[in-house]
């Protein structure tokens, strides 16, 4: 029995739903549109994609995708699992892509087609090793063994000189935190370029090392050219830094399995434009597929957005997004989910009782920069909501304990039961 | 004053127009979801991203997006453009797309956010370099000065043997194609890797070469990791081959500047996974916007789909995209659009009429290996539907003078007028 991979689709089709099926299998394996000599009998059994199951599910209100074929009234929803034999592309996550993620997301026979999970055999974790850090490493570079890791984003995003950055980064320093993190909009331009933040920020870092025994871990923007993103890496771990920070999608999954080939720190993976691909429930990527390359890739950290957050997602999708980074694949051990977004002290008891562990990054931007009392009260604020919600306490004991959080409930309104 | 992006949105929103339009270029520069300490009105002035218009636009009947708020029976849709500092990223495409295609996706002030076009100062074509063939180059290389290139895809798409595919390549040879492509199923796996595949058919085409003065281009898709593509490039070429392919979402459009930093033969680009991006009217990109990355990045061929495709694009939006692909930038020279997808000699005439050039690959796979009368029939139904479109015959005019055109329709059906 040779290795295949399943991918699992919900699709929408105003066919009947087994031709639907076919039309996607033939497509993204043996067939085109029309038959053709040497698509032979043999050909077909070998490298055909086989349909494993298909099963209608609830249609929802969503109107169909453009340029889909007949009466859009007469759609029908199913969950389809498709089989590939590992054989048509090899444990290759670019040409894995082509199979399962590729022209199938055109074809007008399907009013809606996403690719929800994929099963992937051990060859892809031989091949791509994934994350050399996760959960142990970060915990050990940044010298926090228990409790939730509490960081913040630099802000403003973009448009601190080197030197005002060095200046958050002592106070956010001295305020305690663990981790700190370049926003993804500051990459290497002019005004900020990455050895100029690198030159300003860690002499800081390292002062406070010096002093407290523990050094926070700083992620860099690596991400840019393909060939830039060696000599960004050495620049940073030259400069003594921990961790370096890659857009994923910016620089494609192929460009974080590439940086994990030489990444001497963890990658902390940014998830930027993956709403392009994932926001509609009828076109492209679940976060549980994707997050499945990415890690294999060498995601060390992995966005996941936090509860109550600014943007489009539920609480029920952060939280499988949670459960789905910390779930240990075949060869493939957890990524730390990084909770961002809208979070501040306030979110720590409804996020710990749903999760059910601090093996996490909550990054809090301004939650800590804008607290009332300042950055240093911002992450007393968070570090005290999320012991208090470890130790199993109710928001009023931790509100009651914590000046800190109190303060932040004057800006943020009252904390999440 | 300095040099800045323009970025141009289909959006939809419940809020009033102007206030989505600030939350979008907030988030997307210096603001968070609170005012924060040194966010000052001199970083703002210098790094804000800037409103430059704001159109309404009729609705259409599309749902919303999930997770937007407010009423949906409430929306408006516009047209907005924004303009970004090229300070704040600098020519770097990858970071570039982290301020206009990056988090904003995920807004959910927006039920809808579609980025549909991007007006780049000369300093990214000066980074990049763009396509280094284009037009004149491939049709040098493919030996046809004039009227169109007339190309096919391997049939089946996966499955088999070298040898097989030896006999393929062969047939079409004989059949006079300009051009050959790998399936974009067709990557590096164990059945048929790329070096067996052109260690099979490159002593096919020398042979056609020393026999005609011509050799058919063949595109070997040479997609995989990062690390890989090199020496994939130099394989094809140390072989001879003229052309390599590369699936540009699989790679990322980083891993696709990568590759033109080293390739010394025209890059096919191929646009698996598209779909995912753009196939929503609300979500995603636009080809028109996503092109220009590509062709920056350095697509000599770009993927257009042809009229009457197999896919959901519509023919307006499929002449849109090779009007798109054909229109010189800042710097930057035509891709060749590449028309493939249920392609055959029967479109020949309408397709002209619409795009006026003959500066195309024209692919046709079932189109060509279908052919009642085989491969050789098939080519000359395409070349001589072409050849006639472009004296500016009827389609019956070409019916009567090519008997291969004619028996093309016993399977494809009447031409279109």
């Amino acid at each position: 029995m040779t290795d295949h991979v399943t991918a699992s689709y919900v699709i929408e089709t105003s066919l009947p739903l087994e031709r639907a099926a076919e039309v996607l299998a033939g497509e993204q394996s043996t067939g085109t549109f029309v038959r053709v000599e040497r698509e032979s009998g043999a050909v077909r059994a070998r490298f055909a994609a086989q349909v494993e199951s298909l099963e209608e599910i609830p249609m929802t209100d969503a109107s169909a995708l453009p340029g889909s074929v007949g009466d859009p009234a007469l759609r029908r929803r199913a969950l389809l699992r498709l089989r590939f034999p590992l054989d048509n592309f090899g444990p290759s996550i670019p040409n894995l892509q082509a199979a399962v993620a590729g022209n199938l997301f055109e074809i007008k026979e399907l009013a809606a087609i996403k690719l929800v999970d994929l099963d992937l055999p051990v060859a892809f974790a031989e091949r791509y090793g994934g994350p050399r850090f996760g959960v142990a490493g970060t915990r050990t570079l940044v010298g926090r063994e228990q409790g939730a890791m509490i960081g913040t984003i630099v802000k403003p995003s973009i448009g601190l000189s080197p030197e005002q950055l060095a200046e958050v980064v002592d106070e956010l320093a001295r305020a305690g935190v663990d981790f700190i993190k370049d926003d993804e909009l500051q990459g290497n331009g002019p005004s900020a370029p990455l050895a100029a933040r690198v030159a300003a920020v860690m002499p800081v870092l390292k002062r406070h090392a010096d002093r407290t025994g523990r050094m926070p871990m700083y992620a860099f923007n690596i991400t840019d050219d393909i060939h830039l993103l060696e000599q960004n890496h050495d620049l940073v771990v030259s400069a003594g830094g921990t961790c370096v920070m890659v857009c994923i999608n910016m620089v494609g999954l192929a460009g974080l399995a590439h940086v994990n080939r030489f990444a001497r720190v963890p990658i902390h993976g940014h998830r930027a434009m993956f709403g392009a691909i994932s926001r509609s429930d009828q076109l492209g990527f679940s976060f549980r597929a994707w997050q499945k390359l990415a890690r294999l890739s060498g995601a060390d950290h992995l966005h996941t957005n936090g509860i109550s957050n600014k943007f489009y997602e539920s609480d029920a999708q952060v939280l499988d997004a949670i459960a789905a980074v910390r779930t240990p694949l075949d060869g493939i051990g957890a990524t730390v989910p990084v909770l961002s977004s809208g979070q501040w002290g306030g979110l720590a008891h409804a996020t710990y009782r749903a999760v059910g562990t601090t093996d996490l990054l909550v990054l809090a931007g301004g939650g800590i920069h804008g607290h009332p009392g300042g950055a240093a009260e911002g992450v007393a604020s968070m570090r005290d909501a999320w012991a208090s919600a470890e130790r199993g306490e109710s928001v009023d004991q931790a509100l009651a304990a914590s000046p800190a959080l109190r303060r932040a409930t004057e800006l943020f309104g009252p904390p999440r039961d």
